[in-house]
């Protein structure tokens, strides 16, 4: 369930009554040391609230997902939602502490604020999670629905990383604990309608304005003792600085597990595909070539993040500007930046750059206008060379380029013809 | 005390008494999901475990460091301490659990080894820290080192992130621990050296099998409470696969701050490098303008880690070799790769490309060459305009790549000529 992955779900989970999910966002991202609230902060163009959204309203059990942001925020992610074409999604105002903001969430989902009418709207489970956790995975999330709807409350839990010790008011060591009695309580958590709405109803002033944990309100106020389940490593929050460039690298290592080569069709663009594919076997890319993306493979339109177009001895961008064009129509780019990859082989004897055969230029007005459009085109030349050897070696460097341009997704870079 | 820093440092502390560190290393790495153990991945072409131990050998109260590894490993570190020409450091085998290999490392500081007659030499202080935590700062650990001096023991504490439970045997919630009163136990740890000498000598099997906190053991049998001091977040501990990006990315961010551009005592390239320094405000990186690295400049050739060669009019790359000359002979590329880029404006009205003026090719082989010696040089190429918006754009853009060149460092674009 990471980002890249949206479109290679395994099959649905049955679940048989209405979930939804309260994503408290009114952080001030103090820890990160950056303006920006952690939530908001940006990875390949779009901000971590929209990753974590998506990666709820992709599951199709999940019914509606209501996002509390902080007053001054209201507009903001009511763009954000508009921008990245989100479809599940309230946008509620928070209250002055964690859970404050919450009940604000729970309350909307119940249809209080519209009035007893849309009670029978109310969901049966209630997810509650962090906006700055945004790889949770389908399977943990059903786990945690439906131990909660079984035992009315459900969390995730992680072992503790360090000694937890007590420290006297001195500063001084008092004891350790030991580490195998105690657990982290993460998100996210689950639970149903009326455990946490009864928990908000009867928990005191002193809980909105101190508590953190809303695992200990259903215990304390409705009895309800929650269900712990192990979660795995990428239930981690983002909480400082070094977490986004964590964050950053996870989303790209999933945009670049693949790539599609395309040859139109001609069997000398066929047999350069093939070398490429071959010397893409020690690196991390792995590569699929199709004359084009007629009949079934269309699909790839809908589910690849990276496209090789490779042209031999012609040196004309009508095949780019096609593929562009498609991507365009597919609205491709919507969530993540599409890379492109124009390589090029020239077979003359002499050297394509000189020769004047590739225009620099075109691909670079190429590239500008379809950086708008979020799709990252960038060019390699080979030359054809009857040196086995210096013909391996080109191979190899287009693809070690290609695999750069994929891991980076560098905007400065767009355009740029480069020399494998 | 990150990365490129080294060089920068405050004042000397003031320590009198002879300070050592241990530092276990003998993880097998199996939370980040990786084949090499997490202390030996590395990081633009050095191992985690080098930016460690160079973070302590930097400073010059610091007398010794010892390293303790698997026996597997023992070949492998003492090549990373020869490659990288670390000058205090010693390897000694480790044991089988945690606290067997920091006892190692302790006897090996006293001198048990060498018998009785080394025992003059052994250190008031030793430090115990982690090989997988890089990044600590001088500041603190002169902090540990005082207060283990004064009390026999500290120790590192950090806020707990989580609230921390204690489950039922069934794996149901208990209750919630007080979060304000424990904290997270984190490394360095300091002790004097009779304090972790007589903890160890007098612990039992069972501690040393099923241990892992010093401060305990230095509690229960020397009766000293550890002074505890909070130490900044840059502590922490790479675990996961995403903590070699972060780690990564903060090695990058010390490495970009800042940029030295040389214009070769050249009037139009001093034009050309106001320009740039003008568009550089608005990204990340600093820009010195310097003529040559001759005089008080050559200490630029110490102490940076990017450097910018100006040339108008001129295509040919003996200034870039040059530098390229100065960098080597300076051995400036031992601990981090270092960027050089080629500038190169046109002023004619014809391309510099189809006029043939640049030679892709030399510069390609430069660039393999310096390659070799851990010196990454790319070149960018810009031409001359009296359209002041399209002048304005091109020196924008020149900045933009430069600016993505030294933050990614990116080996497979080396020798390409990029347009601006
Ligand atoms: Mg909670
Ligand atoms: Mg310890």
């Amino acid at each position: 369930g990471e980002a890249g992955k949206s479109d290679h779900e395994p099959a649905e989970r049955s679940v048989d009554f209405p979930v939804s999910v309260v994503l408290p966002a009114g952080g001030t991202g103090e820890r990160t040391g950056l303006q920006t609230p952690k939530q908001f902060c940006s990875f390949l163009g779009r901000p971590l609230i929209s990753y974590t959204v998506q990666t709820f309203e992709r599951l199709s059990w999940i019914q509606s997902i209501v996002v509390v942001v902080a007053k001054e925020h209201m507009d903001l992610m009511t763009d954000i939602i508009q921008r990245f074409q989100h479809r599940k999604v309230r946008v509620v105002p928070g209250g002055s502490t964690r859970h404050r903001s919450i009940w604000n969430g729970v309350l909307a989902l119940g249809g209080e604020a519209e009035g007893e009418a849309a009670a029978g709207d109310r969901p049966k489970v209630v997810i509650i999670h962090d906006a700055v956790r945004p790889f949770v995975e389908e399977d943990f999330l059903y786990k945690i629905t439906m131990a909660a709807k079984e035992q009315g409350a459900a969390g995730a839990i992680r072992p503790l990383v360090s000694t937890v010790i007590a420290t006297t008011a001195e500063g001084y060591l008092d004891h350790s604990l030991e580490r195998a009695k105690y657990r982290a309580s993460e998100m996210p958590q689950g639970f149903t309608y009326d455990v946490i709405y009864q928990a908000y109803q009867r928990c005191t002033e002193s809980d909105f304005e101190f508590g953190t944990e809303c695992l200990h309100l259903a215990l304390q106020y409705c009895g309800t003792n929650a269900k712990l389940i192990q979660g795995p490593p990428t239930l981690w929050k983002v909480t400082y600085k070094r977490d986004l460039a964590a964050a950053e690298s996870i989303i790209k290592d999933a945009l670049s597990q693949s790539a599609c080569i395309i040859t139109g069709g001609s069997a000398h663009a066929a047999t350069l595909a093939g070398a490429l594919q071959k010397a893409a076997g020690a690196l991390d890319t792995e590569l699929e070539v199709i004359p084009d993306l007629m009949g079934e493979n269309a699909s790839y339109l809908l589910k690849e993040w990276n496209f090789i177009r490779v042209s031999v001895n012609c040196s004309c961008l009508s095949e780019v500007e096609a593929l562009l064009g498609d991507l365009e129509a597919a609205d491709r780019a919507l969530l993540h930046p599409v890379v492109v990859i124009w390589v090029h082989l020239s077979c003359s004897g002499e050297s394509s750059i000189s020769g004047g055969k590739v225009e620099p230029d075109g691909l670079m007005e190429l590239a500008s206008a379809a950086k708008l459009h979020n799709i990252l085109l960038y060019g390699i030349q080979l030359q054809q060379s009857k040196e086995i050897e210096r013909w391996e070696r080109s191979v190899l460097k287009v693809m070690e380029i290609t695999s750069a341009l994929i891991r980076e997704r560098s905007p400065a870079l767009v355009g740029q013809l480069l020399q494998a």
